[in-house]
C-alpha cells in the first residue's frame, strides 16, 4: 500500500477563537491511499490540547510504512501498528484508518453506512455550533444559523448567563450546552447546570475539567440535566470509568483515532447503557462525512466543521435542515469540488 | 427475504451427560436465507436452561416476519426487530443474525474475518472439552483428545480433585476448569482454585452460580488465578457489571443472539481490559464456523461442538493440531457435506 497526503489550508466564514487568541484559517492534512486501483482518502485535523500540529501528523505519517502490509482489509493489523508506532496521534492515526476504511467500501462498492449494516434513515438531526462571543455577536450569529433546528452554545466563562439569555432572545429552538471543562468548582457547575434547565437546555457537555470525575459524579447527583463526557471520552479504554459520573459520551474521530475504534467505543457506552454523541473539529467533507456514517448508531450528532470553511476542497454529506443526508456512493462518498 | 430451515438430528460420539440424564442425540435448526440468488446459512441450538427447546425456536422463526425487509445489509433494522419479537429466543435470534451475515460475506466475495477487518494467523489454539464423568473415564478421554494441545475439564461437584488427578495421570498438558456454577459456598471455591492453582490450571470458568456476582468478586481477591464469566455473560449489557468480579467473558453466539451482538461485546469487555473467550453448544460446522471467524479478537477459544457429532451435515473450520483454519471462502464459507 502507498500513502500520499496534502496539507490544505482552510479559510473560515469567522474568525476561530481559542484560549490563545483567533484565526481565520486551520492547517489539515488530506491523505490519500492508492492501492489496486483504487483511492481512498482520509484526513488529519490535528488537535493543539493533545501536543499534534499539521508537523507532528507530516512526521508520523513519513515515519510508519505503510508498505510493509499488503492489504488494506487487514485494518486489525494495519491500525494496530499504527497506535503502537507512537503514543498520541490521535488525529495521525485517523487519517490512516479513514482512508482504510474508504478503500474498503469502494472495493466492495457499499456506502460505509452498508457496509456496516446501519439504517441511514436513523440518522439523527446535527446541531449549529455558536462558539463563545460578546452575546450581541451570539444573538447574531443565532439567527444565522436559521437552518438548524438545534444549536450548541459554548460557555464556560463569566459570561454564561448572558450568552444564553442573549440565545433565547433570539429563539426557542432546542438548545445544548459544552461547557468544555470551563467550570471549576463543583458548587458553580451544580448552580449553572440547575439554571440551564429552566431555560430549555437538552443536555451540557463536559461542566468540569477531565481530571475531576469525582467531583463530576457529584455534580451529577444534584442536577437533572444528562451530562455529556467529551474531554473525558477521548480513547476506548476512558468509557467504562465514566459510569456514575457521564449519562453519556462524545466521540471525535480525531480523538479516538478513527472509525473502527469509534465503533468499539459506541458498543461500550451502549452495554454501559450511556447516551452517544458524535462531534468534530474544523474538518473538510472528508473527516465529517466518516463521521455522519456513523451516526446511524447515535443519539446525537454535532457535524457542522465543514460548514464553517469557505473553500472545503471537498463535497460528500449534505446538511438540509439540519438532517445528515448520507453519501449513496462507495466508501465514504467524497469527492473534490471542482 | 425469504428465510426457510430444517431441523437435523445430530449423533454424538458419546453420550451428552447433563443435570436431567444423558442422550446420544442432540437437535438443531439450520436456516436458509434466499435473497437474490444468494443463500445464506445460520443455525440455532436451542439450550433448555435458558427456556429454548427446537419447537420455540420454529415458533419464534415462523411468526417473525422476514420479508418485510428488503435488504440483507440492513443488519441493525432486522436484528433489532428480531430482538424486539420476542423476549429471550437467543438461539433462534442467532440463526437469523448467522443467515444475514453469510449472505452479506457472499454478496461481497470475502470470508468474514476479512470482511471484518481480521487477521486470520491470529486465531488462537482452540481447547477440547472433556465433560464430567468417572475418573477413569475422564482419564480414557484425555488419552483419545491427544490431538489437541489444551484441554477444558468440566468439573463443579464432589469428585472434581479424582477428575483432575486423573487428567494429570494421563498428561501434562494445559488445561482450563469449568466449574459450570458448580461451587456454591465462596470458602469452597477460594480452596478449589488455590488447590486448582497447584495443579497447572491457567483459569476457571463460573465457579460460582451466576446470581452470585458479590461473593465472586470475594473469591477473585483470594485467588491468583482468572476467573472468566460464562453464565454470567450472556448478552452486551451484562458485561460491565463483571468488572471487579471477573478477569474475562466467554460469548457464547447461542446465548448472546449472534455474530453482531457479539462484536459489541469483545469491544466492551476490551474497553474493560477483560480477556474474551468464545465458546459454543452442540452446534454442526455451521454454527462453530461462524463463531471461528471472530477468534482472531479473542485470547481463548473453546470451538469443538462440532466435533462430537457423527453426522456434521456441513464442513466449514477445521482444526489441525487445536489451530483453527479458518475458511477463504466467502461469507461463512460453509457447504454441505456430501
Amino acid at each position: 500500500m502507498n500513502l500520499r497526503w496534502t496539507v490544505h489550508e482552510l479559510r473560515l466564514h469567522h474568525p476561530f477563537t481559542i484560549a490563545r487568541g483567533s484565526s481565520m484559517t486551520r492547517r489539515v492534512v488530506v491523505t490519500e491511499l492508492e492501492h489496486d486501483g483504487i483511492v481512498g482518502r482520509g484526513e488529519a485535523a490535528p488537535i493543539a490540547r493533545y501536543g499534534e500540529t499539521v508537523e507532528s501528523v507530516l512526521h508520523f505519517l513519513s515515519t510508519f510504512d505503510l508498505s510493509r502490509f499488503p492489504d488494506p482489509f487487514a485494518l486489525d493489523a494495519v491500525l494496530g501498528a499504527a497506535d503502537a508506532h507512537h503514543a498520541g496521534n490521535a488525529a495521525a492515526k485517523t487519517a490512516i484508518d479513514l482512508a482504510l476504511h474508504d478503500w474498503i467500501g469502494q472495493r466492495v462498492g457499499l456506502p460505509l453506512w452498508k457496509y456496516w449494516g446501519l439504517d441511514p434513515a436513523s440518522a439523527p438531526v446535527t446541531s449549529f455550533t455558536i462558539g463563545i462571543d460578546a452575546p450581541e455577536i451570539v444573538e447574531q450569529k443565532v439567527r444565522e444559523a436559521e437552518g438548524f433546528s438545534i444549536l450548541k452554545i459554548k460557555l464556560g466563562g463569566e459570561d454564561d448567563r448572558a450568552i444564553i439569555r442573549a440565545v433565547r432572545r433570539a429563539t426557542d429552538r432546542l438548545i445544548r450546552v459544552d461547557a468544555n471543562e470551563g467550570w471549576k468548582k463543583k458548587e458553580d457547575a451544580v448552580e449553572k447546570i440547575r439554571w440551564l434547565e429552566q431555560e430549555g437546555v437538552e443536555f451540557v457537555e463536559q461542566p468540569m475539567p477531565a481530571e475531576d470525575i469525582a467531583a463530576t459524579a457529584w455534580v451529577r447527583d444534584r442536577v437533572t440535566m444528562p451530562l455529556i463526557a467529551d474531554e473525558n471520552s477521548l480513547r476506548l479504554h476512558d468509557v467504562p470509568g465514566l459510569m456514575g459520573a457521564f449519562d453519556g459520551i462524545n466521540i471525535k474521530l480525531m480523538k479516538c483515532t478513527g472509525l473502527r475504534e469509534a465503533h468499539r467505543m459506541i458498543a461500550t457506552a451502549r452495554a454501559c447503557r450511556m447516551k452517544v454523541m458524535i462531534g468534530c473539529m474544523i474538518e473538510t467533507s472528508v473527516g465529517i462525512t466518516a463521521a455522519a456514517h456513523l451516526t446511524p448508531l447515535l443519539d446525537y450528532a454535532d457535524l457542522d466543521g465543514n460548514l464553517l470553511i469557505e473553500n472545503d476542497p471537498f463535497v460528500g454529506v449534505r446538511v438540509e435542515n439540519g438532517r445528515l443526508i448520507l453519501p449513496d456512493h462507495p466508501g465514504l462518498g467524497v469527492h473534490p469540488r471542482d
